[in-house]
């Protein structure tokens, strides 16, 4: 029997690709998500680079295509319920296939479901409470449902490297042993985010750090950079299993917006000096480590914490890079440094340890020239789609 | 003018005594409670030691007897608008007195709205989940209405030592120095709590230090340890300003429950090996510190954190301390060990500093023979009123 696999947030921008992944691979996938990122994006004028079927769409696409079968239940994960109808094998009724199933206990949850943009969390108190409320809902949710019906499933959380913020010491991988006084003990690496997003990222770990060692839960936390790329093995197989890509304010991480600025002749911007240094990781790369987590689960009452990137840039070093691959590529590509709408260190110490992946297996595939110019060449077919506008509308914090 | 304070939370066992001191300083007081607490209390049968009057009641009665005026708001700060409305000098309704007005733009904000039990947060994956968003919506809410509408208004946070938990090291006054491979940096003292309410609080505190480094607000969070008594110089001048007085397993703080164990001749409930250790504050010692606090503003963009106890002691020191007082008394006093309902440590290292607010004019009351003895007497008064299948209903962490 495959081994089953539950993915909260199966919809998103590393979701959809995810849950294709381990389908590929044979695992029995059912997806949860009530499409708020999904929504929200469409809704509020920020702009895809191109459309994306619906969920169920996908799924009945990724049948014919594959034959292989992902179950699709569109529903929130801030209600407590839903999940503990799953994970205590109530039958219920998925949107596809359209039937009331018990669905197998899974062997690990992965949990991306989470309001994913610093900048919406920033927006007003509102959309600030809702950040905090929604992803500490489903944490708190899916802890609790773990421990009441199945505290052997291995949690995957999806965390954040920008959970440390920019400390003046080497960042470790999740935990440091700390010496005071003549005593010592080991605590949760110190935490301190830029953004409320962020924020609420640490209230996450810290409520997961709770479960796990109050309850004996087992789980891995992965703090991961900021995503870039539009592929993944997957989505090449069709047109229709494509995932989001967005460049814009809310969910346009920084690689993704310097690429379809560049596309349309419009500068890279820069936000203050550019000396901001973070990891990065590719959506595939991304994915291949939930895979390595999800095949080294951890012990009863053990919460690995990963540092999830495959190397680090300053965003000045990004935009040369692009602006390179650009010019070779004959664009009119330039940079443009604007005034920092953030709150943020430009200038500081980085130093993220981030091996442990690697020792397990994992083989970073690097930012270099051609994984550059092949994102030019996707993003170039859909040129018409950009809409300059919305690469910044005003949000400061 | 009279300088205005703004007390949220002000129904509760501390808030009220804390509307009254500053009320009886001069201070204009208003108060914004939705009255969870004591709504929850009186709905779950787990026994108030004596009735107190409702809070409207006990503003006009505190009019009656002392010709000054506490503002009474019956809110919910879950929702932003009300705080919102008040901070822009909007005119909104009292509660009491019965008129529209704006209110006076504060200089000090004392937020003591959060849902207070431990035993209450472990419930139920529903309880939880309600301790966090109503913790942390009621911060979120506050933090933006004071950033935009008074960002010089000082707030006083009530946060808990629980946040620290036990680690094997000095517990410093919220903040750490931390070296670490030749580099350095000051954090947050690294915290790790006991329960889900405990570690609210560790939110709460993540999300103030944001609001505080990134819009310049001014704030004092207090690290209180477990609280004791029922008099305060004002609860005193008459019956009908007695603060709430709970001896149960949701809001029974173990000193206060000791007691009323005692007068009925129940043993005192030890869980485990009572070696666990923390810092206990008298009622009236934990608001001299709120006036301590607010006379001793932050600067923009700084957050104090004050380790608020008066000594620290372990549960058997305490029992012990009791015992004593009680057998002198002719009581039938004793102790009984009972299996720790909790996931805790039993004998761990304890050693927390808490010299800020002592160097700043605060002088603890110790918990003396004297104090138990006087505790005694007046709880004896309301002896035909202790139920004793209230101290544990069998919650477990």
């Amino acid at each position: 029997m495959p081994e089953s696999i539950l993915i909260l947030g199966g919809d998103g921008y590393i979701g959809w690709p995810a849950a294709m992944h381990f389908s590929n691979l044979g695992y029995d996938v059912t997806i949860v998500d009530n499409c708020f990122r999904r929504g929200l994006a469409e809704n509020s004028d920020i702009g895809f680079l191109y459309k994306t079927p619906g969920l169920v769409e996908r799924a009945i696409k990724w049948k014919e295509f594959t034959g292989k079968q992902i179950n699709v239940i569109i529903g929130d994960l801030r209600n407590a319920t839903l999940l503990r109808k799953i994970l205590s094998n109530k039958k219920i009724f998925l949107d596809w296939p359209r039937m009331k199933v018990a669905i197998k206990k899974p062997k690990t949850i992965i949990h991306y479901a989470e309001q994913p943009s610093a900048t919406y969390s920033q927006l007003s108190s509102e959309t600030s409470l809702f950040t905090l409320v929604n992803n500490l809902s489903v944490t708190n949710n899916l802890l609790f449902a773990v421990k009441d019906f199945c505290p052997e499933t291995h949690i995957i959380k999806l965390g954040t490297m920008g959970e440390y913020g920019t400390p003046n010491i080497d960042i470790e991988e999740g935990w440091l042993e700390i010496s005071h006084k003549g005593r010592s003990d080991k605590f949760l690496f110190p935490r301190q985010a830029g953004s409320i997003y962020h924020t609420s990222k640490i209230m996450d770990t810290d409520l997961i750090w709770f479960a796990v060692r109050t309850w004996g839960l087992k789980v891995t936390d992965l703090m991961q950079g900021p995503v870039y790329g539009l592929e993944t093995k997957e989505t090449k197989i069709n047109e229709a299993f494509k995932t989001f890509f967005n460049y814009d304010e809310f969910f346009g991480t920084v690689i993704n917006r310097f690429i379809v600025q560049t596309i349309i002749g419009h500068p890279m911007t820069i936000y203050g000096t550019g000396n901001q240094k973070r990891g990065y990781i590719s959506l595939q790369d991304s994915i291949n480590c939930s895979e390595i987590s999800l095949k080294n689960p951890p012990s009863s009452g053990e919460l690995k914490i990963y540092n999830q990137i495959s190397e680090t840039f300053s965003v000045n070093d990004i935009a040369n890079l692009i602006l390179d691959s650009a010019l070779k590529k004959g664009y009119r590509a330039s940079i443009k440094y604007m005034k920092n709408p953030r709150v943020e260190a430009e200038n500081h110490y980085y130093n993220p340890h981030y091996s442990s992946l690697v020792d397990l297996g994992f083989q970073p595939q690097l930012l270099d020239q051609s994984v550059i110019q092949s994102m030019l060449d996707i993003c170039e077919k859909y040129k018409k789609n950009i809409k300059k506008e919305v690469f910044f509308k005003g949000v400061k914090w």
